[in-house]
């Protein structure tokens, strides 16, 4: 593949680089004679590992192709989605990184969340609406070592606040024409992710379940009762409970658009706006990006 | 504006338009002291009428400008959006309707839902979460005369029945390789409008929230229970049974993507797949788009 | 399929209906021995006809699969995507009027324009950029009798005038508070159809691709050239310059967004601003939809 | 903010944060008698810095307020957006930069391309159409110190090769089921980052334009040309032939999903398919992620 009398490589090199397969669509239906489980997923595959000669000769020796990657998420489907997205995430990442070149996997899943349809008799056994409300999130590494790293999270939650939210005490110059607010509505569409202590994720009586089932309560919770001066310190109040509520949680990311309402004057039309009436905007937002450690705990990942 | 010398109007006409403003984002909140109320409308603005001159020959007067309609649903949010979708579009119609140059006024509205967030002593007076899962669909046309036409629905509710769909019985010719199939997921992202009794709809106590809740609860019962021939056999059941229980409607429409979920052959693998691990796709999809109409009831407005 | 002793028939009745298959993306590369040509095209077909039985009693005999009409796009496209979109639309068509049950079939096709790169040596033979200036569309009805509508026209087209844009005159109430303005930036995605002239559009010989390269020109030099009083009025002028250019189209109908440019003020920064910044956005937005004929010809078909 | 008797500090502290403001849509206009000059940006802006007490106290001094952040951008816009987007970003890095409790300024860039409306007269001097077949990518990290980064980019940038491409050699297992293919096409929606030297983009005298046409130009030309026997080549290729155009690239970086055609079976119809109808697919697709660099250069940042 190189050129004739020239040898990039003595000039350049392979820096960090990973590949995969990604929206891979899994649906799974349990057909209990008493009623289906359903359960959809986006999963990503990524690998990494000695892929310079992939990149720098054009030598497809030990590339793991991605359509292989999709067929073994499909085909692991078949009996070994049986508990949490995190456990089957590292079942995934185990049978990846056992592959020779490659010297860690990830596993990204998205859980899409369906609830039963509500009957006059009671929930349908067969027949389900996308909740919409809330994604699930489950993200994996394992080296080949058979190190391990276990994040769990939350996305596409649209919440609100109408009251406890003010913003004032910032720094004024020039450019400033924000007023200070006591009362503001604040909006987000939330992403939150945590780390599980590598020890305890790695160890398989691990309840990943009940372990995010623990957190967002504690989010949810946390997200409606407190008072907040900015969606920064937001954050810190949700990470700790989050935190105070699962031990085995060592860090908690947010990554909070600031979805602005605003105010809408109508005096021009000779009426008053007592915090009643309000735009909603997306563009543009702030987004406000904040990691909260345990003291002592495990880091995130960096990248 | 006419080129000198040179008349279009004498070759050309103007045919069938309309105009107004789309997309304008509303959020309100009523703040009793106990708990705030939040709502979360898109309301859009179309107006036709007498613009001959406003195409033709570029003279504004007796134009509403599309910023004035914008203005107009803030100002009415302050006070009048106080009951249904429906009843919020029909105050704006009716005063955009009382403009000179204006014959028809159309409002529509995309209501999106919010719940309040559980906590442990019960819902958050003032925390939301957006629900997600379908969007509550309201049309209005209120006309010069002041004749009205009163449209409902349900958007974007994504939905799955695991088994009671067959297709089978289908024509088959050279193009056709489809298997019949005596069981297989049905998946759509429903879309479903109904039409009110126009003589009921305009009266000032037609309940249109106990009407919509009716047809919903319609809709999410035969959705659930009816054994599915075809997507167009699923679209009538479940539109005579949204009429069966609410006699105010007179014709229900329906538009349903048929989002096809592939069994995997996993037989390369090893494995067997009884109806259990399936690709979830949406390109491309069947689109099924039909009407049901109540003998002797009003019709649905063509366009 | 009707439950037993009822008949939903008595009380209801189908009314305007159509299923067919959407989003089939194809792309085909004819391998001239020189260079490669190109196409990519998302297809959608629909039928309308006498599928009564197979809403109401579950019947699916008459039934066209959509996935036989997703084959047989990729069927016709192995020798008979020769020529432009609406040729390729007339065939699929004329095929699926074909059918028994079928009354009216609809073909509508979004192409979508790739470039040649660029090379030292000229154009590269093999190698393409998708050009995303604009989509070019086409559709096609065919009737049982053979009766045949052609519309073609331009899609996606984001343009701006930064000046010959005024909006002034307009009627002003207790809710207006625009000012008039002399010069503003006029911003839209373009959406023009147009409709050719049935039995000129019938005939074998007519160069679709010619006449929408013609028409295609005539919109853009209008939309560059002309002074607007409103988006009404550019409307207006671009529709007859399109007919003033293709004596065979008999109608055209433009869907523009008003995409509002608001000029930013910068007076709390001591600035000026004499019209060079401004902030873009896309929520709310203006809709203005209008049809214009050529006197004497054919009329648009309604919905 | 903590509640009484509680102090979350002890058992936790803050991690990397940066906050500010996105989507910051700025179109300007530079009005030149004889023709006019049109700019469509959308800016973020984001800061590092010492934000400890804001999150963990709710203590607002230091903040500079996203919406402060959004009036510079304008304010700056209106003077000094005179050359190339990277000079803008290093003007707003270097103001942010500049504030007590900022550390490090970030500022991402990315441009859209608008084109002057082709006339009979030549090009239209104030009637622009979006070119949508790239966008221009600027990234810029401003230190306290004065240390800089400048990347710089393509994005949404889609290409296909329609042959040139293979894909063989690679691993085989039993989850393996697809065939080597000699002749295949490559399509990509292609984004390209690279670094330049620092020394060099902190110069004044350094000119981002003409670097950025250089690398952009051997990019195509690299693309067009090239033999890919797999993604994981192209990226190194294209790589190095944009660091030998360019010698002040110290490292590129892309991101290139593989958007797989496949070819479709036309057997069952009786017809053959010699590489000339496909079907485009987005999901799954593959993901190719990886960076070169120039030996001795410098390093991407990470993160």
């Amino acid at each position: 593949m190189p050129e004739p009398g020239r040898e990039p490589a003595d000039e350049y090199e392979l820096g960090e680089n990973r590949y995969g397969k990604s929206r891979i669509r899994l649906v799974t239906v349990r057909r209990d004679p008493k009623r289906h489980h359903l359960r959809d997923l986006t999963v990503a595959v990524a690998l990494e590992g000695d892929f310079d000669d992939v990149h720098t000769r054009g030598d497809n020796a030990g590339v793991i192709a991605t359509d292989t990657m999709k067929n073994t998420v499909y085909a692991f489907a078949r009996d070994r989605l049986v508990g949490s997205p995190e456990a089957f995430g590292l079942e995934l990442a185990r049978h990846f990184a056992g592959y020779d070149a490659c010297s860690r996997a990830f596993i990204d899943i998205e859980e899409h969340r369906w609830l039963r349809i509500p009957e006059d008799a009671g929930e349908a056994p067969d027949a389900f609406v996308r909740a919409g409300d809330l994604t699930r999130l489950a993200h994996v590494a394992v080296d080949k070592a058979g190190g391990v790293e276990v994040e769990a999270g939350v996305g596409e939650l649209t919440v609100m606040k109408t009251t406890k939210s003010a913003f004032k005490g910032f720094d004024r110059d020039r450019f400033t024409t924000l007023p200070e607010v006591e009362d503001r509505l604040m909006a987000t569409k939330l992403r939150a992710t945590w780390g599980y202590r590598p020890e305890l994720a790695a160890a398989a009586s691990f309840e990943f379940d009940a372990a995010w089932d623990r957190a967002r309560l504690a989010l949810r919770q946390s997200l409606a009762d407190h008072f907040s001066p900015s969606v920064q310190a937001s954050i810190w109040i949700m990470s700790t409970a989050i935190m105070d509520a699962e031990p085995s949680i060592d860090w908690v990311r947010m990554v909070l658009p600031n979805l602005h309402h605003w105010q809408v004057d109508l005096a021009p039309f000779g009426l008053d706006n007592p915090g009643e009436v309000f735009v909603s905007t997306t563009e543009p937002h702030g987004l406000i990006d904040a990691t909260v450690h345990r003291r002592g705990g495990a880091r995130p990942p960096s990248g």
